[in-house]
Parts: structure tokens; sequence; C-alpha cells
């Protein structure tokens, strides 16, 4: 029996892997990865038999089915076992499917982590997804089909508000904020193919996503994510200096 | 000029970075690197000048000005400035500050992400952040000090919820989630000092951790995080088969 080790590949940029990540790929005998993953990721493996697995867009519980069982096949006649995810695989990742059968089956394994596609997002933007006095919390979150309004008010809040995926539900996302009472001039990042040649960034409003202002600009094939808060305003170069910045801090803490 | 490189160190252990950083630490000048960065992360830049930075507890303003002007003062001497921090940039990181300051300066900046430690944690605990029919989202949120009530239950809500440096107020934390609405019998898992070789992990529910019950196992001088919710519940190897979870899922939809 093999070991397998489920390692995120991180957002795209086959160097956003990590180093543990890309060391076992070059020790892989076998390496499952989804369809999503750069293909210059898998030139850290060059010894390995490489299977593409998952679907781009949507999840048919019979191919999860089909990859649970590919991993656990390739365990059974390999030493070291890769299957690579997009992102991170403890988010969004059905990781837990995974993890599931390769304990039924008492295979050996272990999860590497990855870079998730909010972080990289936050790098190409330069803006912190956390921010002093502005969000000390942020909500990952996804909705491959249009979530209610409950859902988005209730379960989910956060000063920061990261969108997984929310491409073609982003106009009802907007409104349902606005409605739960976020400010329409709330600013808005949207990452798409985050991290690689292919990335593009459209920064709007609230309001602009309401009305659809990004729907013409975003491209059905690239994965996305839809970043909201005053985290992600433009910063505005006043030439103010910090301590100038400390010192207004203080007087507003007098007054 | 030179140009400064802010790289996410990830959670501890030295091979947690990506590719990328460790690329750009081999061929850096100096690297500032926080304090809790893990000796052995220094080793992939044996050529650079290493100067420590930042303070493990406690940030005061007068300190962040004076890493600000060590990252200005070391570009203006030296072609590649690393500056290291711990997890990622963009989370719980005053990156903003500095990248403020290297703005206002006028020298070139990157951002690298980093595994933070809420994917470490995940990926050590072998639990999923989120979850098919269980959870579908995820809160990141940091408390140095107790929160009000108000400030959890209204604004950081999510499925799975995680708090970075919760300690001293992991009980009061507990107590208002429930006081919210929480089940008291809510999966609680803490993970300390998550990927090191330190690394511990307990797991409790809401009700024990509002009970204080893991105040004596924590250790104060290290980083820990809380990781609450269903999501996080041990998974029952009943010998099931996923499809029989399937056949299982489809009956409750029936019903």
């Amino acid at each position: 029996m093999g070991k397998v080790y489920l390692i995120g590949a991180g957002p795209g940029a086959a160097d956003l892997i990590t180093v543990r990540g890309a060391r076992l790929l070059e020790r892989a005998d076998v390496v499952l990865h989804d369809a999503l993953v750069e293909p210059a990721m898998l030139d850290y493996a060059p010894h390995a038999r490489k299977i593409a697995v998952g679907k781009r867009c949507g999840k048919r519980s019979t191919a999860q089915h089909f990859i649970n069982k590919q991993i656990v096949d390739a365990a059974k006649e390999h030493g070291l076992v890769v299957r690579l995810k997009g992102g991170d695989p403890m988010l969004f990742g059905r990781a837990d499917e995974e993890m599931r059968a390769l304990e039924a089956a008492g295979i050996e394994y272990e999860v590497v982590p990855g870079i998730t596609a909010a972080l990289a997002s936050a790098a190409s933007l330069r803006r912190s997804l956390t921010l002093r006095g502005v969000s000390r919390s942020v909500a990952l979150a996804t909705h491959s089909r249009a979530p209610d309004s409950a859902e988005i008010r209730e379960q989910v809040n956060a000063d920061s508000l990261v969108f997984y995926m929310g491409r073609d539900s982003a106009p009802e996302i907007a409104q349902q904020l606005i409605d739960a009472g976020r400010a329409g001039s709330t600013p808005v990042a949207i990452v798409e193919a985050c991290s690689t040649p292919r990335e593009r960034m459209l920064t709007l409003t609230l309001d602009g996503l309401a009305a659809g202002d990004a729907q013409l600009w975003l491209d059905a094939s690239q994965p996305s994510l839809l970043m909201i808060g005053d985290a992600f305003a433009e910063r505005v170069s006043s030439g103010q200096s910090d301590a100038d910045a400390e010192h207004d801090e203080a007087a507003l803490r007098v007054a």
C-alpha cells in the first residue's frame, strides 16, 4: 500500500505551490490532478504518470466517486501518490470525500496546504484583507448558484467578504448585500485567473456590481473571485506620513 | 533603489513557504523577518543579512513605524530586500502600513502570498474548512482582547469560524457564540504552533471552551488558532461507503 498526499496546487502560478508540495511532486509515482491545474505545475513531476481528474465546472457525485476510486486504486499499486488540487484542499475542495475514501480503504495519507485564491488575489491587488480600523475579519464563501438573501445576511458576515466562483450570481450577491445594509459605494475588486498569465483585475462598487457592470468584463472560461469591503478601496497617496496618520488617529480618539 | 518583496513565510514549517518565496530568499541581500519566523526558514537565505523585527506579542505603533523605516532604508542600500512575515502578509499582518511606506518612498514592491494558519491547521487536523451539506463558508477573525458580543454575533458569521490569537478570550468568544445561538455541542478544535515540531491539537466543544477547559492546556508562549463549527467534528468511521452516504442523502431529501 502506498501513501497519498492531498496537495494544494495554489492559485495557478507554478511557483506558488509550497516547497513541500513541489518536493513531493518530484518523488511522485502518480499525480491525479484537477483539470484547472496549470500545465507548468506538472513539470515538477517528471517521472510521474499524470492523470487529469475532476471537472472544470459542475461537480457530479458520480465523478467524485470515480476520483475517490482512482486515488485508492493508485495507492494500491504505487508508493507515492499525489492528489493535486487547485487552491487549498480544505477550502471548497471536496477533500472530505477523498479523505473518507482513503480512511475506509486503510490507506495512509497527509494533507499539504496550498495558497487559496483569496490570499493570492489580495497579493495581486496589493490590498490587505484585514486593515487596522477598517476590517478585522474576512469571510470566504462560495455560490455556484444564486444564494437566497437570508443566507448572505445571516450566515455569511464579516468586514471583508470573498466569494469564490461568484460570477453568475455576482449581481444578485451585490443587491442582497445592499438590501442587507452594506453601502452601495462599498469597494469591490474582481480578480480573474489569479497569478496566471491570464490574470485580470477590475475594481468597481457594490452598486456597479448590482447593476451588472462586471458581467461583460468577466470571462466565463476563467475562475474569478469577488472581493467586497472597505479594505479593497484604492489607497489615497496623500503624501501624509504615517506619523501624521497616527496623530490624526490620536486626535480622533480625543474627539 | 532596490525592490522589496513582502513574503508570507507560512505557518511555521520551513517547507511550507512557497517555491517563489524560497527562491527570492536565496537571492536576497537583506531579510527583515518577524520574530515568530522559524530559524530554519532563514537557511533559504545564506547570503542575506538577517534582521529580526516586530514583536511576538503587543504591537505598538512606534515599533511598526520603525519597521517601515528599516524596510525603506534597506531598499535604498540594497538590490533585493525581503520582508518575511509569518503566515500570509494580507491577513492580520499590518502589510498595509508597510505598503504605504514603500509607496510614499517610491520604492517598487511585490507581495508573495503565504499559507495562513487556518489552512495549515485544517491540514494538520485533516478537517476540511468547508464541507458539503455542513459548511459553505468560513470566517477568519482575530481577537487579541475580549470582543463584545455584538461584534461576534453581527459582524463575524459563517458556518466555520476561525479565530487567530484567541487564546486569552477563548472562553468569552465561546460564551458569546452560545448566547448568539450556536449549540453548546458545536465541535471546537484548537491547533497550537501549527506545522512546527511543537504542534499540538485539542478537540472539545463550545460548552467546554466556555467553561475554560482549554485554558490550562494552552501554552501562552505559542501561537494558537481556535476553529469552531460542525466541519471540525470527528469523522465517524462507520465503514459506510460513499455510495451508501449518497443514498442516505437522497433519502433525506425525499423526507
